[in-house]
């Protein structure tokens, strides 16, 4: 590939996540020579919206990859699994925003503002986080660079949309009804999510949820800090996009609130918003759209030495996932030049 | 008093605590002579049902609680520091839900299932907990007398009602704003509570919320643990009824998960719903109308020496507040038999 625009492929443009890389893709001005649109048989015949353009869905296929520079999974692990390392045997680079590759060890997994130098240890894929991950890494690392983490505690408080479509429109569909005084009825996700919190509906490993186990192995990759202490416990809360999470961390090194707030105001890719007497903190309805990770509430845990908690919010869709997948394809085609 | 049925008043009989004291006696069948409901003079004119009959709602004063058994305060602290030593002075109980005497060391605070014994030693007040702190005494007062309480963190998901009728009418408004594709707005709250998570909307402590405060003291008290480490985010979530909690504990010895919820299975006010893989585990929009404390995501905390972690969900007008005001009645009408 020469300095020329890319040609990029986008596997799962029809999802949640998809879409939003047409939207980022746009935002960032992202450079083009061609893009192709790809997703699964369901969605053949319908057509996404690009640049003001109507673009044609094609389905997924080997020979729809051939040629290209870059391509972005947003679909699930099998199709990740399957065609990712057919884009790295053809010399482009797979961007997979899916779990499949994010702990195999020859493929580096990349928050840019954490580890971006880890893209150039590609071997043709390059594995983005988990949703919670992301923003919980962009929040930790400059923490951790200055004091050193020595435990973490999380509880998430994660939107609809990180269980992709189905959930958000059962949530709009309970939305009416309860709206309507007429009982809601759910489907797709085990229980009822507006006018309620489930701390569930994640496949189960053992006593942990998927997720649970997920963001504990990727933020200690991310971080590595392979042995760090992680308590976490996993929340679907009735938000369309953005996920919250309530976060208390232990330092290796005194951090006083003050000096914690402005090495997080310089740190790349956050954006504090912390006057909570003002009222003045990170929310989901309010953060979602934005392509930081927000934090608030930043401030002593007197129950643990040298503790510090702090309340962390971003856009699951953008940053936890389409964000973060387009700067790491940016760092890539910078690596190219 | 003789063991003939008490004369009872309730005070901000019109209010969300209050009007769910009304079913709870109900549901009770607590034993009445009579019945006195009283509100500010902002309710006067207004009615409520009680036992099948239309109660007129009088205005609180000094007169109206002369020779009263028991006065239920459901109002705000002001009303309580004002009018329950009247109560007191005049030989009767007053059971109060404000927060005005909850650290006062001359007045029991007291849930039945923890330290019911307290009652006894009361001087004409008992106190009521704040809604988060009674459950959590609940759940955590077995496990703290089989193993040892050493550590608590604990995130909060906290339902609209607690605070109060304004904020539920107001997030009712918002979800009829955000179904019919109206953009919502917010008056009595400092941010939209639909379709948001806010870790906020509490007068502030320095950097704690109010919540924090009141939660981290009254659990000490509760479990007389008075330097017990406790970290703790309260956060509003669009929930009409019913608070969650994400809760860690650190314990003095090791309690396996299955040991742990055997205790609790048999703990006094508790029901335990823990089977995740069938996606068994307490949501507030189950729990609403249940007068136990559901605990459910029973597991190991392996991050922390002898850690547990759980989730708590309760009803927030009931067990955390009218239940457990109406328990603490019975108690002292046993007393006086």
């Amino acid at each position: 590939m020469t300095s020329s625009a890319p040609t990029v492929a986008l596997v799962g443009a029809t999802g949640a996540a998809g879409s939003t890389v047409l939207r980022v893709l746009e935002d960032r001005r992202f450079p083009l020579r061609e893009l192709r649109t790809l997703a699964s048989p369901r969605s053949v015949g319908s057509t996404v919206t690009f640049r003001g353009e109507e673009l044609p869905v094609a389905v997924v296929e080997a020979s729809r990859l051939h040629g290209c520079d870059i391509v972005f999974f947003a679909a699930g692990s099998a199709t990740s699994k399957e065609y990712a390392p057919l884009v790295a045997a053809g010399g482009g680079v797979a961007v997979d925003k899916s779990s499949y590759f994010r702990m195999d060890p020859a493929v580096p997994l990349v928050v840019p503002e954490v580890n971006g130098e880890r893209v150039r240890e590609h071997r043709g894929i390059i594995a983005n986080p988990n949703c919670v991950a992301i923003p919980l890494a962009v929040a930790l690392a400059p923490l951790h660079r200055a004091f050193g983490l020595r435990h973490l505690t999380v509880a998430t408080y994660q939107a609809a949309s990180g269980a992709g479509r189905n959930l958000v429109a059962e949530l709009a569909v309970q939305e009416q009804d309860d709206a309507a005084g007429r009982v809601p009825s759910n489907d797709f996700y085990p229980h009822v999510l507006h006018r309620n919190v489930i701390p569930g509906g994640w496949r189960m490993y053992g006593d942990d949820t998927e997720e649970e186990v997920k963001v504990t192995q990727e933020v200690r990759r991310l971080l590595e800090l392979p042995e760090l202490g992680v308590g976490i416990t996993t929340v679907r809360v009735p938000v369309a996009v953005a996920h919250a999470a309530a976060v208390w961390v232990e330092l290796e090194t005194d951090a006083d609130p003050a000096t914690a707030r402005r090495i997080l105001e310089s740190a790349p890719g956050v954006r504090v918003l912390d006057d909570p007497a003002t009222q003045a903190y990170p929310t989901p309805r309010e953060v979602a759209g934005s392509d930081e990770v927000h934090i608030g509430r930043i401030r002593r845990d007197p129950s643990r030495e040298h503790g510090l908690a702090l309340f962390v919010v971003a856009d699951n869709l953008r940053k936890g996932a389409a964000t973060n997948a387009v700067q790491v394809a940016e760092l890539v085609l910078e690596g190219r030049r």
